[in-house]
């Protein structure tokens, strides 16, 4: 079983694949999109879009899992953050892969083990957990992170 | 120069293209795009964007546009208005296609005139300003109305 994992936002989009095989997991690749500030709003959706399409089409994954999504106080961050995700869900949609949603607390839980852990720990636990992968950033890891998440959560349903 | 309208919402996204030329304006077309409320996320955003790009591949637009985004007071609809915003408006920038935002109480006072006009004043100026169009729909009229007030609002600048 090959997961997606996302953490989508409009400046920059996390991204990371893992391949899971019952309780055993191994990393297969990880990256982050960028996107250029300066450039139109649909501009940065579909360069966010053509990257996570790409990433679908290079790693092929059964599923794909992203957070829950966390409620701005700001809601203009929350519609760009928003936008984001419906930009790269779409990307997801169209190769015909199902976005399962996890709670931040939950994910936490299943790669630390305590749902108040932090993004130290949470970073700290992924060298444990995917030895010797190098991994793109704090998007990235937070998107391996959520894939790891599904691939404990989805596999005891 | 072609104008494509939207009203991007995730159970129906409004769409209508119109014909813009110095003052004069003529429909070409319109429609909506509804989705499977059963059916998950990811593939109800990523039918929304086939569809929009199926309409931007079919009338070639110069430029799109939507309403300035209304923040509801429910957060969960925020998210899904805003996710299904993201997917529309991302398949207009795979096109290259900029989308314009205009505030709703422009966009009336360019349709019909004033700022506080309601749904039922937009559509019966709709008919007078486009002549024999068949409307799809609220949604498809709603569009009509975004694609109206930019080829107003934006051949002023």
């Amino acid at each position: 079983m090959i997961i997606l994992g996302l953490d989508p936002s409009l400046s920059c989009t996390g991204w990371g694949v893992i391949r899971a095989e019952g309780s055993r997991i191994a990393h297969v690749a990880n990256g982050q999109v960028p996107t250029d500030a300066k450039a139109p709003m649909a501009e940065r959706l579909a360069a966010l879009q053509a990257a996570l399409a790409e990433v679908i089409a290079t790693h092929r994954p059964d599923r794909a899992a992203a957070e829950e999504v966390f409620v701005n106080k700001n809601p203009q961050s929350t519609l760009k953050l928003a936008q984001a995700r419906g930009a790269v869900i779409a990307a997801c949609g169209a190769a015909g892969l199902v976005v399962n949603e996890h709670a931040a607390r939950l994910i936490k839980k299943a790669v630390v083990g305590t749902g108040g852990a932090d993004k130290a720990q949470v970073q700290a636990m992924l060298k444990v957990l995917l030895p010797g992968a190098a991994i793109g950033g704090a998007d990235a890891a937070d998107a391996l992170a959520v894939a790891i998440a599904d691939a404990h959560l989805v596999s005891r349903i």
